[in-house]
């Protein structure tokens, strides 16, 4: 008994870590694979790096300049004789191996150098719920190419991707802006100096959050944060950026831009006076291949197209006189017809001033998708579902490496999101069946039970022999239960000896089986008795009667 | 210019750790397809653990005991307060996470738990040549079922999976033994006293690794190591395990078995007397559905086939009197008959008993699967390239977690070394096709050459439009021929007036392409002018025309 007192190891996965069973499993690997479908049409090729990088050559890149407590996993090598072992890490995204492998491999790539990459990235961070510390990225990213064309060849292979992988056109918009433009504002509002760019950043940091927060904290919170500062519910205060009344009406300017279109438009289109919401919603209906306004007369999809067009008006007014504002908005129209000669029209692609991307790195046009069918939250109510992918231009993660600076562009899509977001559509992959259980009568005749599933198999039939205690005949039923299986075989003594076998339908039979007994069970009309050599033909047609 | 000074990061992998491009990646990942497609035909589900687990969950139960020094990567988690942080380590192969999953998890999986798993593992040693410190591994393991037909499905399995791979039957062979004849063997020579089984646990140690030595040692130097111990080549004496002339003999029948059959069904079916590996390589033609034996009346396939029967009457006597040895022997006779009414005769799967497994866990059958066909190695001699796979039976993994002992059986294949296999048989995935190249003669008309890209592509061509610098048309056909691209389109000024545009075959024009001036280049006959609105046929007809 004392023995016993030895402490057994936790059978447990470390914290903010999961399994993934099953069809949780394959079917994430087929989405990965339709990406990478999608991605080598488009001149992409495949790149895999390995989880483990040097501490130096990951550097401090990490992503959400929000949360800069967010770490990585890094230890020590042990030391050789008086050398110091290095300090490797896991990778944190695909977005810093990719600036390594370049750097290190540039003489040998093509330039410029489309590659795609997928794989799990680990973060060192508190885990929460659906918070997990190893993750899935999907990432596809053009190194070497200087113009806008790559930046806009990559969203219309995002809205390729997404259609791709079962996302209907109408259910998703990929929202395209240029960090110029912000910049632009930022400089006509006067907290950006062309002259020293090192100026103000505290302040133009609190404005791109407030900016990035305006779904949550609606034009009044903007507003305030702009200014002297936002108190919130729970009494506590948030200092504002300290900008004057004139300079924050340029950047709420910028802030609504989106809303203004949104009102013109509707206007135009003779939508009634409601929410921004609703407004959004009906313009954006008529974007629908199948969406319910295909056929309303009320909103004409030719004036919804012209979107992108008055997007661009507005915001060229609103940077005149900043030679980086202008700049972005002349890429971004350079964008936008380099979309539309590919087929990506608004309903597809569009220019939207509220994506901000919280990544310090970007600069110039960002983007990201987001799926606009609703669902429910946790609580019932339903919210749109929204990102699952973003990317932009980041032109000097090179250069840390080589000290020449080298243009790059990319996008990462969240494949855990999108999965989720296609379950909720009840689009997912259907449920994988499970196999057809060969049962065993009769323990020494397991060559004959094994024969069986070897033909069923050779027929491509997925098929297993029980291999449980097959003492208990229930225990049996219960297993093929549990496994899902569409079909089981049995073979005792008495049909062996006459040339047949039992064949039970599980579908059929799903809800006696669990209790029943053998004979009981024998009875039922979901079985049938078949003979021996037609085994394989008749399984078949009763999994393809099933699925019929 | 002192700025200049400042360390930069170096661009590099970390020591033991690679970077695998293009098709690199994708045949490996076609690879774990095919394989995966076997192994859920056969009833397995997938299992995705992540890379990251609790140094106490993985144990110590490093696989290979002849190097104790080999580790894991590890490091400790931050502290919470005064309760100080988890040890954490990246998994070092995928069994030690099943154990830990199934602990976990038993009371929501199936029993028996048939799983497969494939992904990357980490081990903390000395990187070499050709030995990277991160690397795939393809496991199916069945948890919960103590029948050898659990081992003689997976050993089927693995047969029909190398198949699927596109191995050649008579290319590969699986061999099984199983640890319990060898024990047997042990206690006929005196080393293991079934009542007290720690007893003489050095000297077995010994026994096994110098069988385990035998391709190597010959029948000579594996008596010596049996006996006192043997002097090598530079003089080092290896001590040996001490037993007397009658117990080394015991061993010594146990280890020429395999010669002693195939002298004797070489004898009988009147091959010349050659050496072992002649007589071998002779019999196992004769397996091969398309060897060159086939129609040699010489060795009678009939013959050959009774190989299992023939090894296993040598195993009875030599175990005779051990219950151990008899039950392993009893065994492997199931699993042949369990193999044979599965389609898998000894031309797929054969006993052996050369077989050991370094794994110290292994408590039943053993399997190994060996690819018999030659390549060269790396000074240009023949050799056969040797094992992909292998597994057993260890019956307890999952009893340090529960106290409760839980049979189970798998398999792991060597990704990496089956795919080096194929190319080196030249069947290896074909080399991706790279993209259809579309041109840039005006950058103004980006746009245009977007649309083209893009066509192509909507009908299934790979294609992408060239985004380097386009000044320099030499710099974008170097491009195109670095990418391996079939086809190139071009459209200048002149074009764009008439209509047309230019298809030229890079696979016919390749010699001459990296040289010759845009004009020279215009000549050749390789080059055609064709309708805009007829450019995706006429590019699909060029590449069809190059395969064909």
């Amino acid at each position: 008994m004392a023995k016993d007192k030895i402490r057994r190891p936790r059978a447990e996965t470390p914290k903010g870590f999961r399994d993934y069973f099953g069809a949780e499993v394959t079917a994430r690997a087929a989405m990965l694979r339709r990406i990478a479908e999608v991605y080598h049409r488009y001149g992409f090729e495949a790149l895999e790096t390995s989880g483990v990088e040097t501490v130096e050559a990951l550097g401090k890149f990490l992503p959400d300049v929000d949360r800069p407590n967010e770490g990585v996993f890094a230890w020590q090598e042990d030391a050789e004789g008086d050398k110091p072992g290095d300090w490797l890490a896991l990778r944190y995204d695909l977005t810093a191996p990719l600036a390594r492998v370049y750097a290190q491999h540039r003489n040998d790539l093509p330039t410029p150098y489309r590659r795609y990459a997928m794989g799990p990235v680990w973060r060192n961070e508190k885990p929460g719920p659906g918070r997990f510390r190893q993750f899935y990225q999907c990432d596809a990213d053009t190194v070497g190419a200087p113009s806008v064309a790559a930046d806009a060849e990559i969203c219309a292979m995002l809205a390729d991707t997404l259609e791709a992988v079962g996302i209907s056109r109408g259910d998703y918009i990929v929202r395209v802006n240029n960090r110029k433009v912000l910049n632009g504002v930022m400089e006509v509002a006067g907290v950006l100096d062309p002259s020293d760019p090192e100026k103000f950043g505290h302040e133009r940091g609190i404005v791109l959050r407030a900016i990035d927060k305006l779904d949550r904290l609606g034009t009044e919170g903007v507003r305030a944060l702009l200014g002297e500062g936002r108190k919130d519910e729970s009494g506590d205060f948030t200092k504002g950026a300290g900008l004057g009344a004139e300079q924050a009406e340029v950047v709420m300017g910028f802030v609504e831009a989106k809303q203004q279109v949104v009102d013109r438009l509707s206007a135009k289109v003779g939508l009634p006076d409601v929410s921004f919401e609703e407004k959004w919603d009906a313009l954006f209906a008529s974007f629908a291949i199948d969406g319910p306004d295909a056929n309303d007369p009320a909103v004409s999809v030719d004036d919804v197209r012209r979107w992108n067009d008055e997007i661009l008006e507005h915001l060229e007014k609103l940077v005149e006189g900043s030679n980086t504002g202008e700049s972005g908005v002349a890429e971004l129209r350079e964008m936008a017809g380099l979309l539309a000669a590919q087929g990506m029209g608004p309903d597809r692609v569009i220019v939207d001033p509220s994506v901000v991307r919280g990544l310090g790195y970007y600069t110039g046009p960002v983007f990201e998708a987001e799926l606009t069918f609703e669902i429910l939250d946790e609580k019932g109510r339903p919210r749109q579902f929204g990102s699952v992918a973003g990317g932009g231009r980041y032109d000097d993660l090179v250069k840390r490496f080589t000290g020449q600076a080298v243009p790059a562009t990319g996008v990462s899509i969240g494949v855990d999101r999108l999965l989720a977001a296609l379950a909720a559509k009840g689009r997912g992959e259907a449920e994988a069946q499970g196999p057809v259980v060969v049962t065993v009568m009769d323990r020494d005749r397991m060559a004959d039970y094994q024969a069986m599933a070897s033909e069923l198999r050779a027929a491509g039939i997925r098929a297993e022999v029980y291999l449980g205690n097959p003492k208990n005949f229930g225990n049996q039923m219960k297993y093929a239960d549990r496994r899902g299986s569409p079909v089981a075989v049995i073979e005792g003594a008495d049909e062996k000896e006459r040339g047949v076998v039992q064949v039970k339908d599980l579908i059929l039979g799903a809800q006696i089986a669990k209790e029943a007994t053998l004979e009981e069970w024998k009875d039922r009309p979901s079985q049938i008795e078949v003979p021996r050599d037609e085994l394989v033909e008749r399984v078949r047609a009763m999994i393809e009667s099933q699925s019929s």
